[in-house]
């Protein structure tokens, strides 16, 4: 009998299952730990997922699913079986377990100067003496200044005033009345910040009255069903039906975010008033419906990067979106910067997703530039890879044996980023791989090596093909950080410290990325990660309209470099591609610990052969 | 057999069928030309119809209404069969020709200074030397200052600019970027202005290029189904859902105009850029979805007065209403003055409709109240009353015999609200009625003397009834008159015009109406019908931003009068109630011509009996 393959997304975990078993056993294989209240018999429908290409289905399935659902894709786990080779993307909601998500971060003391106000006011009631409307009313028993009153106001006011004996607290936006509530609410005021990331959203329910956060909830960017990156998704948004598809799912991502806060904090949604988002400018675009497509092309221009304040369709009476500083480093750099402040020291700044953005300088001079690192350190296009979940290796020692540990103490059930990383360095440390990135014959290993490949604990090994991507990866990383450097005209020797940003930022072992060389040879103490800073810089802004006012500085101030302008970058990269780099003079203290172990750094200080 | 009693609405059109005849039959007995294209046979469902009550239906009916519209009554009249008492609403849609409803007006020349602009603009292409933003590359390029970019805009300017090769056409609004279209769309920039009353809803297509007027449609307001005038319709909107079904209506209704007038135009309704709305406090508040409550009860004020401009979900970015001046003084009276401005003369300006404003002064000082006048004068509440429709009597003369004029000299079919004026005019200089509005007794009339009624023409006659309408109406409207010169502290000799307002002012016989006392007893060159003023008002305001400026300082410093506070209105009232008015003194050239020929004119001087 064939067996069949199943490719589990996001988590990109893939495996062999004989034919006419159900997804949900063979999710389970996987060690993927799908929600089945009913154990499996259909009638819970927690078990939802997407299998593309997949036609049949269950009365059960009926019950569940709307016909545009099935179309879509939309299948009961446990009905569903395994008859040929599938793709099953697996929603957040349908984890019995959540992946980690990186949601703490770094904070930093701010005054509270929310862009909401509300306001309890207790109105003398209109007579034939005082027949003001009840817009002037409001207007002149208000210490601030009300430049317009929104339509939905206006349809509460009336209302509102009649029936709480004029009794009323306002909901002011800036110097906007957006809301008018009987009696006094003025003690329920909150706001929802977001990270929106190409794979992740997260968002933070914060108490506006005390800067308190209430709630954090994470959910997959739904997008993923639509491709893997921003290239993919700004590709498949060519048509505008498309984009009002991408513009939909991620606008119902979020309002589900709202609903899972509001349910956690004990809130009701109609007391969020405002949403302040940051993400990068292809996740902004489509979130505004905004066509991405000249991010695609060079010049890689966003439609807009100032900061909008759009009337929401979501819950929340306004959306507002920060400004961002080029197509491909956006209002998630901004927030970067808000969540670490510059200061007189000269600093990196390194934010690696899917897309890498790199920031170098102090607060009076900055320069930003973004590369496409690709989804390698989030287990896509690794054969193993997969993202920071349960079980992921995180992390590897190569002695007399191979030592690895997993995320949760789980049972290994791939590598993520941070062990991908570490994997390396061991190998190289080890000679088990040269410095150009290939796998070298080892007595010692023998029994490991096969395949092109290098076991790593039971089925699961690191291929020649997934160094050649780790390589790619990390010399996009490294070249970037060279050209901010040539182009700011310092050394490394200059720059202060490395700051690491993102969900995968704050898990990197930082000796090995170094020996790697994905990052610069610089004291380990100097290299700090700074969590998910741009959910941190959103909060700030959501709190603070003077964070709002520095971050339209930022993405005005910030000198963006375009990488693909630069004549030098192709040979940086190049050049990067090694591990940890061609120029070993770059990287002295990684030399000395690697040729401790490693008799080829002993010698060379040029990596490059000499033909070239 | 008993015959069964059909009333159509809105033109109060009433007669006695046999039962089995269709609504269709009925109409045409009642010289209703219902639209019948296939001649009856249920076939093209022209001859739609509202029948309160009725719960048959037939097939065909089935197939042209919704569930949801058989419920509402919808019906076709070739298949609806009068089977007890009905009342049937006829859309205007359905008449084959459509009411009079006035469109003209006085206009006077203004400048060009619409809201809307459209610019041309050839951007540079993005480079990697030019890599400013969509949005930065249209600011460069423009010599007008734009604050915002709505989000549409935002939508539209990527594609756009990269589907036409950066040639472009944007649409301001104000300093907000609305619009941006691909090539060069400027010669095609239009607006609607509205005129909303609370029986008549006319919208006009205007160019803003030229001003020029390109096409006028008007239908019947559709709130007609839920209340005559505007109490029953406060009432009615008390609930929110009866509030939002009331809204829909009007909206529906604007939208079937600007339909309408896109097609006869020969212009796309995307061309449509900005509407303006001026009209009674109520209809902008049920239109904008603002519960009108307040206006309902003392001290009648409005939630805003303010003018407003709302993104539209109608067509057109934007709609623009009109400021108000008080609860019953609305934006319709503020487009009155704007089409018939203010100068040092003092006048009076009535507008006669449902309500009735009532406006004195010169531009240094103004006084304005409102009356309900009631729906006499627009056929509702009066026997053989109907709207301004062909066949309508708009005048009569009795001599010898009575001569009636109709509407296009169609067979008579009912008494206009011109027609009730003159008629009650010759029946007082006849002596056919006395000062008080009591039917005499007459040798000379006998045969048409009879059931209490005078008999005009046929079966259609004037009744005590309808004449006690007649002087309350007329009465409140005098007396809001009297009581603005009294406030103003001028007299009669004082006023050196009086203008009629309203579709309906424009056809009053003015020696009837101050033979009557509606009006005071000036001579009759300085009595002037100017149209329907409020539209006017409208299209002025659509075509510039100066006139809305005017309307603000207007809606701001003419001074309201509460005539429910004055604890002389009653006396006015009754006063006026008699024809003239109780105090001859008041109409010395009425007193003199109605003495010719009706002897008890020729002595008193004040016809309140002495124990009074």
């Amino acid at each position: 009998m064939v067996s069949l393959q199943v490719t589990f997304q996001p988590s990109a975990k893939r495996l062999l299952v004989e034919p006419g078993h159900t997804v949900l056993e063979a999710a389970h294989a996987a060690g993927i730990q799908l929600r089945a209240e009913c154990g499996g018999k259909g009638l819970c429908g927690k078990c939802k997922v997407q299998v593309s290409g997949y036609e049949g289905y269950t009365e059960e399935e009926m019950e569940f699913f709307s016909q545009n659902e099935l179309r879509r894709g939309f299948r009961l786990a446990c009905q569903a079986i395994v008859d040929k080779n599938l793709t099953v993307y697996i929603p957040e909601e349908s984890l019995a377990r959540k992946q980690r998500i990186l949601v703490e971060g770094v904070t930093r003391k701010i005054l509270l100067a929310p862009n909401v106000k509300k306001i309890f006011l207790k109105l003398p009631e209109p007579s034939l003496e005082d027949n003001r409307t009840d817009v002037e009313r409001l207007r002149d028993s208000m210490e601030y200044d009300m430049r317009s009153v929104s339509l939905e106001a206006l349809n509460q006011i009336p209302v509102a005033m009649r029936d709480s004996k004029f009794e009323v607290t306002l909901v002011l936006l800036g110097d906007e009345l957006v809301g008018c509530e009987r009696g006094d609410t003025s003690d329920r005021c909150f706001g929802v910040a977001f990270d929106v990331g190409t794979t992740t959203v997260v968002g933070y329910l914060m108490d506006l009255n005390s800067g308190e956060q209430c709630a954090v909830k994470a959910r997959m960017n739904p997008q993923i069903s639509y491709g893997d990156d921003v290239i993919s998704r700004i590709n498949f948004a060519q048509n505008p039906e498309n984009l009002d598809r991408l513009r939909r799912s991620l606008r119902d991502c979020l309002m589900g975010i709202i609903t899972e806060l509001a349910d956690a904090a004990g809130t009701r949604k109609g007391e969020v008033y405002e949403l302040v988002v940051a993400g990068n400018a292809c996740m902004q675009h489509l979130l505004l419906g905004i066509s991405p497509r000249s991010l695609a092309v060079s010049p890689y221009i966003p439609v807009v990067k100032e900061p909008l304040s759009v009337p929401s369709t979501l819950y929340g009476k306004r959306m507002y979106v920060l400004p961002m500083i080029a197509g491909f480093v956006g209002a998630d750099t901004v927030a970067d910067i808000i969540a670490h402040p510059l200061d007189d020291r000269l600093r990196l700044l390194i934010d690696i997703g899917t897309n890498c953005e790199v920031v170098l300088g102090t607060e009076d001079r900055v320069l930003a530039c973004s590369t496409a690192a690709g989804p390698a350190f989030e287990g896509t296009h690794i054969r193993y890879g997969m993202r920071a979940a349960p079980g992921a290796i995180e992390r590897v020692e190569i002695n007399d044996h191979v030592t690895v540990h997993t995320i949760d103490d789980e049972p290994p059930q791939g590598i993520a980023g941070s062990g991908l990383i570490s994997v390396t360095a061991e190998l190289l440390r080890n000679g088990l791989i040269n410095a150009a990135g290939k796998l070298q014959t080892s007595e010692r290993f023998a029994s490991r090596m096969k395949n092109d490949s290098f076991v790593i604990n039971g089925a699961i090994a690191v291929t020649q093909k997934d160094l050649r991507e780790i390589q790619l990866a990390k010399g996009a990383i490294f070249a970037a950080q060279r050209i901010l450097l040539k182009t700011y005209g310092v050394t490394v020797k200059d720059v202060e410290e490395i700051a690491l940003a993102g969900a995968f930022g704050n898990y990197i072992p930082k000796e090995a990325a170094k020996d790697i060389g994905l990052i610069f040879d610089i004291p380990t103490e100097k290299i700090k990660g700074i969590g998910n800073a741009a959910g941190v810089g959103a909060k700030l802004c959501l709190l603070s309209v003077k964070e709002r006012k520095k971050a339209r500085v930022i993405s005005e101030s910030v000198n963006y470099v375009e990488l693909s302008s630069r004549k030098d970058f192709q040979q940086e990269f190049v050049d990067a591609m090694y591990f940890p780099h061609s120029n070993l003079e770059l990287f002295p203290l990684v030399r000395e610990r690697l040729a401790r172990t490693n008799p080829s750094f002993r010698s060379v200080s040029n990596l490059i052969p000499t033909s070239e």
